[in-house]
């Protein structure tokens, strides 16, 4: 078995920069261009372990803030850290908290250690920077942990943006220093908003300290219009090593993992298949639709005409939409098993399009049925 | 194979009335002593049938009131009933309605042939009598229907009790004569409060009838204080015929569950496994608790140790109360499944010692732990 931390390049797409990749982690091998569920608090939303193992599901991501929140380190230090916690057995990546920092708490004060802030849940006065995201992410014991980071959002002012890189690069440099959990890998993220030069500035510099196991491309989907999205992805992408995994941090729709794909990166997470379940959003191969609506109502049809998931393989429309109309909890259990198994089944199609040398094919495919400028209904909304 | 609505009495216990009995349904048999989960709108709550299967669940319970509200009778008549729009191979019993029509609805007027009242959803007027219960009961493709009747609400009036067995009866027979779905049993439901001599008036009347399949207990847990069941029970069981099942409506506390079966009856429903869980309470062979108390935070045993159940194979009592305790839907799912396998158990154990003539044993011990009498903290309040 390779060393914990190689990243073997299987195979790379004659006409792109796609490439099929193997990570080596505590938990196990994770095969990559590769999607990761959200796991914020210990659970992917409705899901058991057990229904993301039948998915062959390699590896989960967890999120540091939230889990020091609730139910706090205490926890983890006592019972084993988030593996035996949530009895995941393969690999688990954990964010940095930064995002959540930013973006959800009431701040109060920035230092150069890191930022006071009050719990989105209680108000509770807390403190995290790159020794307090190390120290949590080495308890919950994740296999790839993420350098702190501020992930300012869109719009902001390039002075902001240019700040922002500034402490991300000094935080990146602390965390490196911190001590891990046995076998924890460590990715750094770039930043710099719409700004090349500060994303340049930003891969460059931590590419400088040499420490890194992985780099992730950080705010490109935090605000802004889509269209500024890819343009981020391309800029930041052409700045990391071929030889280290890229990370796209929260972008998930299908035409955007495969024009990313194209670009170099490896691996993706988002929460859009549970979080439009929970709406009764349901994407299929042909673009996706709200089961809820009343034209559901008699509807025999499985979720999807020809899926194989459990949820296609027994029920109808009517029945999901039924149970989604009253509030029963099976109703969201069956679109997040639906739209999660057709998350997979995506990228393992990916996955046969580069090894089979039809990546090009398949990339212009997928933007046709699921791209910004797809036609037919619905498909512009594609997953 | 034994036509259907055959009645076999396996064995029967020499010192009770307890019997081990087998009914022969459209959806094949029902092994007695049986408990039937509730299926109130098309699904157990927060389970999927497959789960129901796994525990070799034999029968479910579904609700004519509710179902005929959402999703309405349309969809059934369209997808072909109820087995095929949840999904469920086995037997289901619908019950008649009345008991939600005159609990959860705001009443309108009575007449002889039902009564008019308003949707507790919209308000919608809609009407319901012995007619359209059947009707319903029919559509929804059920393996035995309940006849409509009326359950007063405890305490009422002598006169208002005598009232609705009248109105019991007379829908009892017009019940008979309503067209059947194929292979459908019915059986008349007993009512008559906490009067000996209604509850006899009642009995002999749905049996001069000679129209029924099996007979019902109705009306002993309908807000009357716990020392008023039992006796009920009793009163009633006393009337019923040996060669027929007998079905205890909506009570399922593990120790009334024994006793009854002492008194001869073969059927139970009850929501309190399901109910519970989602409040996080947690039925152990010792006894219940709620996994939710602040002191299972660190606790790192299984919510029943020695525990088969899936979430005990694999989860702790401080992960299921995080869950709990976040909103996510998991922890439902797990104190349901452990439940609801609990309850599964519970009654193979009765049945097994009916079988192996030693039920007046099981029977006291199971007083001993649940019983109203019980030692121990917790115990007096176990399932």
């Amino acid at each position: 078995m390779p060393d914990i931390g190689t990243f073997e390049i299987l195979h790379e797409d004659p006409e792109s920069r796609a490439r099929l990749g193997r990570l080596w982690t505590a938990h196990g091998p994770v095969d990559t261009p590769v999607f990761m569920p959200v796991g914020t608090q210990a659970t992917v939303k409705s899901m058991a372990p057990w229904e993301l193992e039948e998915l062959n599901c390699g590896i989960l991501l967890g999120n540091t803030y939230h889990l020091n929140v609730r139910p706090g380190m205490e926890v983890f230090e006592k019972m084993g850290g988030l593996h035996r916690f949530m009895d995941w057995k393969r690999a688990i990546l954990t964010d940095s908290g930064g995002y959540q920092v930013f973006s959800l708490t009431h701040l109060r004060r920035m230092t150069p250690d890191g930022v006071w802030f009050q719990s989105h849940v209680d108000g509770t006065k807390m403190f995290m920077g790159p020794q307090e995201s190390m120290a949590i992410q080495r308890t919950l014991g994740s296999d790839i942990a993420m350098a702190f980071d501020e992930c300012p959002p869109c719009p902001c002012t390039p002075e902001y943006a240019c700040q922002a890189v500034d402490r991300t690069l000094s935080w990146a440099a602390q965390c490196a220093q911190q001590p891990r959990a046995p076998g924890q890998l460590v990715f750094g993220i770039v930043q710099g908003g719409v700004h090349p030069e500060l994303r340049e500035r930003c891969a460059k510099g931590l590419l400088a300290l040499g420490a890194f196991d992985g780099y992730a491309i950080g705010g490109v989907s935090v605000g802004e219009p889509e269209d500024l999205i890819m343009p981020g992805v391309r800029m930041t992408a052409d700045l990391l090593p071929r030889e280290r995994p890229r990370y796209l941090m929260g972008v998930g729709q299908f035409w955007q993992m495969a024009e990313s794909v194209a670009l170099g990166v490896d691996m993706f997470d988002c929460v859009m298949p549970t979080r439009l379940a929970r709406h009764g959003t349901v994407f299929t191969r042909s673009g996706r639709y709200s089961v809820r609506a009343a034209v559901h109502r008699l509807d025999d049809r499985p979720l999807e005409d020809g899926c194989a998931c459990p949820a296609c393989q027994r029920f109808s429309r009517g029945y999901v939409r039924h149970l989604l109309n009253v509030g029963e909890i099976l109703g969201v259990r069956l679109t997040a098993l639906h739209n999660m198994f057709g998350y997979f089944g995506f990228i393992a199609r990916l996955r046969d399009s580069i090894r089979e040398n039809r990546f090009e094919a398949f990339r212009a495919e997928t933007a046709r049925v699921y791209g910004p400028d797809a036609a037919g209904p619905g498909a512009a909304a594609g997953a």
